[in-house]
C-alpha cells in the first residue's frame, strides 16, 4: 500500500519535473520570452540569492566560453562569478576591440584582411565549450545589421551550443532581468509605476539597455511609462503596448521607480537619423526637482553613469538610489540564466 | 594459491606500468619523437576522447602556465580546456604582441628598451608553475633564429620545467598530433595515401604546420606525399624520406586524405628567399576538379583557412571535409600531452 | 581529573586563538604594520612553504579580484598562484594601460572622457568578489597624489572589502615580505647587516620597492643601512631610524645582504625634483669589487633588473645571488596575506 503511494508520488514528481523541464529548456537567452514565466524566474533568482552555490554541482565538467567583442567591467565580472557559482569552468576570449574580421559570404576569394570564415570559426570555438556568452555592441553603421542582431545570431545559428547575450546590438537581457529582480525586491506596492526616462549624454549610445528594459517591463506586473524627447522613439518591437509620454515631468508624477538611460536615435521615424544625437537637453537630467514629483521613487541606472548629465550627485547618492544593488543583481540574473542552460544541456 | 596469483598479477601490472612510464616520461613536446610509440599515443587519445575527465585527479595542485607571444584562438581555447580536463590550474600570460624584449647576451649594459634578461625572466615564470606552454611564431627576420627555435629552446633550457610547444617557429606538434588522430578516426584502409599540398595565400606564412605534419606522417603508417611548386621545398629535417611530387594533380591521384596548407619559402634551396612569397598560383587552390582525382579523399586544413584561395567553398563544405573534427581533436592531443607531462613530474 | 585538564587545555587553546585572531584580523595590506608580529608572519610563511595547499579549504566559495592598472609579470603570476593555493577563485581585470578614467569629484558635469564616477565603479567591482588586490604605480605627475596613495585608498575607502596592494605608488609590501622571508631563510647570523643600495638605471622609477623594503627592515631583527647619492633621500615615513650612509663602499663593509634597487628622486629635500633622474653614476653598479667589501654577502633584487646597470653579470650569476628564490617567495608572501584576509572575513 505504502509502496503504491510511493509510485504515485514518483509519477507526480516526474510530471512536475517535465513541466519545469519545458519551461527551463533554455537554448538561447536574448529576450524576456526566453525566460518563460517571470514569477518562476524571480523565485529562482531569490533562491539563488539566498545561496549562490546551491547549484554548484550542475556545472561540473562544463565550460562556459565568454566572447567579448567589446569592453566590459560589470558583465565580465558578474558573468564569470555566476559561472563559477555553478561550478563551471570559464574561458574568456577577448576579440580585438570590436574587430569581427570574419568573412560571412560564400564565393568570396579571401585575399583581404579577413582571415577566417564564420562557418569555420564559430563551430570551432563551440567545440571547446558547452555554453557561449557573446558581447557585441551596435556599430551604428547599418541599422539593419544592428537590429537583426547579425553577430549574435551567427553564433546561435552556427555554434550548435546554447548562446546567451552579454549585451548585443539591440538588447541587454541580463541587465534587464537584474533590473526586474531589483524592482521586485524594493517595490512597496503590488503594481508599481515604473518610468523609463531618456537623459542627456555626450556620446551616441546604443539602445540595448532601454530596449531590454522595455521588453521586460511590458511582461512584468508593473504600470510602465516611457518618456523621451521627440525623435527618440524606441523600436515598436520593444515598446509594444507601453505608454509613451513626451512630457517628462508628467511621466514622473506618482512614479515608484525612475529608470534613467541615454540612447541615441533609434531611427524609427527617420532611418537616416539612426545613431545620431538629436538632443543634449539638460532639462532632462534627473535632479531632486524631478524626483519630488514622484512617489518617493527609487532611482535606477544600469551604470556606468555620467553624473550631472544623466542624474545629479544628490539623486544618485540618495537613500532611494538602487544603482549598486542593481549592479550586484547582475550576478544573480546571470546565475539563473546559466543554471537554466545547464539544466537543458 | 589465489593469493599467490594475485601477487604475480601485481608484479606483471607493475612491469607494464614501468614500461609505459619510460615511454611517457615526457619533459618536452616539440616533435613527433617526444610522443614515443604512435600506436600507444593514439590509443591514449581515444581513451581520453571517450572520457575527457578520466585523468582529472592527475592535475590536482598543478599549474599550467600558457605563454602567448602571438595571438591564438584554437590553441588558447583547446589547451586551456585540456589542462582543465586534467584538473590543472591554468594561468594565461599574454606577452605584448610578439614583443620579446628580453636581453639574451651577457656583458650588455642594459640601458636600452630591454628591461629584463632571460636568465632571470624564465626561471621566475617557471617558479610559479609546473608545466609551461609557449607560443612563439617564426619572425622571418633570420632563418637561423627561427630554425634553431631560439625562444622555445630558451624556455626548455632555463625554466627547469616541462615545456610544450603551442606552435613555435618551425613546428606545431599539437596540431599534427590532432591531425594524426583525425586520420586514424576516418581512414578507410590500413595504410591510406596522405597528400600534403601547398596552396596559395595572400600573406607570408611560417612553415610550422607543414613541417610538423610531415614530421608526424613520416612516422605514421601512411603513404605520404608532399606537393608544392618549385622553390617551396620544406626543410630536409622534416621531409626526410617522404616522396615529393611537383605535379599537384599527379600527387592527388588516389589520395585518401588531402591536407592543404600555405607556407612561405622555407629557404632551403636559396636562403635569401626565406619567408618570401614565390607563387600565388591559383591553379593550386583545392577545388572539386582536384578532389575528383582522389579516392574520394577527406579534406583537411588546420584553420584558419582562406576560402577560395586554399580551398573552394564546395570542397570545404563537402561531407568529406574534416576541418571541424580536426580542430576539435586539438583538445584531445593537448590532453594526451599534458597527461604525459603530469605523469612524468 | 584528566577531563578537567582537557578543559583547561581547551580554554588555553581558545585564548591563544583569540590572540592570533586579533593579530590576523587583516582588512588591508599596505605596509609592514598590517602583518602584526613578524616572527608569527614568518612562521606562517614557512608553514605554507612546506605545504602550499594546507589552507586550501579556506578560500572555498571566495573570489579574489585582481585589478591591474599597470603591467605585471611576477605579481600577476604569484598572486594568482597564491589565491589558488587557498582554493579561491580568481578574476583578473586589466584596466587600460594605467588609465584611471574615473571621476573622483562631486558636482562635475561628466561630459568629458571620464565615463564613470569612483563612487559607483568601486562598490560595483567589490560586489562580485570577497578580496581585492590593486596594482597602481606612481605617476610622477603630483607627489601629493602618489604619496597619499590616492587610488589604493579609494579602493580601501569605497569597496567595503579587504584590499591588498600589488604594488602601489609608494609601497610594494608583498615584495618586501618576500624579501624578509628570503633573508630569514638565508641569514647566517642572528642579526645580519642588510644594506639597501641605490644603483643607476636608464629610466625614472618609483620608490615603491625601496620604501617597502625599508619599512620592513626597520621592523625586522637586522642591522639596516641605506646608501644612495645625495638627493635620493627616501621619505622619512619609511626611513625612520635607519642609518643612511652616503659612501656606498663604506656601507657595503661587512654586509651580509646587499639589496640593490634604482629609484628616481623621492623629492624629499626638493619637491620640484620629484621623479627626476639626478644621477646615472655607474660607479654605483654593484660589481665584484663592491661585493668583495662585504661579509660574502648575498645579493638581492626584486627584478626585473637591468644587468650591468644595477649589477654585473658576475654578481647576479654568483652562488650568493638570491634573485630567483626571492621571486619564488612572492607566492609565499601572497599566500600568507590572502590566508590572513580569508580568516578575517
Amino acid at each position: 500500500m505504502i509502496f503504491l503511494r510511493k509510485s504515485y508520488l514518483k509519477l507526480y514528481i516526474c510530471c512536475i519535473e517535465l513541466f519545469f523541464k519545458s519551461v527551463e529548456n533554455m537554448r538561447t537567452y536574448t529576450n524576456v520570452f526566453d525566460l518563460g514565466d517571470l514569477k518562476t524566474a524571480l523565485s529562482e533568482a531569490f533562491e539563488i540569492k539566498k545561496d549562490r552555490y546551491k547549484y554548484e554541482s550542475l556545472g561540473k565538467h562544463k565550460t562556459c566560453l565568454l566572447i567579448f567583442f567589446n569592453n566590459s567591467l560589470r558583465t565580465r565580472l558578474s558573468t564569470q562569478k555566476a559561472a563559477r557559482n555553478l561550478g563551471m569552468d570559464v574561458i574568456v576570449l577577448d576579440v580585438n576591440q570590436g574587430a569581427w574580421k570574419l568573412e560571412t559570404e560564400r564565393g568570396v576569394v579571401m585575399d583581404g584582411d579577413k582571415s577566417e570564415h564564420l562557418l569555420e570559426a564559430i563551430p570551432v570555438m563551440a567545440s571547446y565549450c558547452d555554453i557561449i556568452g557573446v558581447r557585441s555592441f551596435a556599430r551604428f553603421e547599418n541599422r539593419e545589421d544592428d537590429y537583426t542582431e547579425k553577430i549574435l545570431n551567427q553564433f546561435i545559428q552556427y555554434s550548435g551550443k546554447p548562446v546567451f547575450s552579454m549585451e548585443a546590438a539591440t538588447g541587454h537581457p541580463l541587465q534587464a532581468f537584474a533590473d526586474l529582480i531589483t524592482i521586485e525586491e524594493y517595490k512597496r506596492k503590488e503594481r508599481p509605476k515604473v518610468v523609463l526616462t531618456w537623459a542627456p549624454h555626450p556620446r551616441a549610445l546604443p539602445q540595448a539597455v532601454p530596449n531590454s528594459f522595455a521588453d521586460f517591463m511590458n511582461e512584468a506586473d508593473v504600470d510602465f511609462v516611457i518618456t523621451h524627447p521627440h525623435g527618440y522613439e524606441l523600436d515598436p518591437k520593444f515598446v509594444r503596448g507601453a505608454k509613451v509620454e513626451y512630457d517628462q515631468l508628467k511621466a514622473f508624477e506618482g512614479a515608484d521607480f525612475i529608470y534613467a538611460k541615454n540612447w541615441a536615435c533609434p531611427g524609427v521615424t527617420n532611418p537616416d537619423d539612426y545613431g545620431k544625437i538629436l538632443s543634449k537637453d539638460m532639462s532632462w537630467t534627473v535632479d531632486t526637482a524631478h524626483m519630488a514629483l514622484t512617489n518617493n521613487a527609487f532611482f535606477m541606472h544600469c551604470l556606468p553613469v555620467r553624473r550631472n548629465m544623466i542624474v545629479t550627485d544628490d539623486v544618485i547618492e540618495s537613500p532611494t538610489s538602487l544603482v549598486i544593488p542593481e549592479a550586484a543583481n547582475r550576478e544573480i540574473s546571470a546565475t539563473v540564466v546559466l543554471k537554466r542552460m545547464l539544466e537543458a544541456l
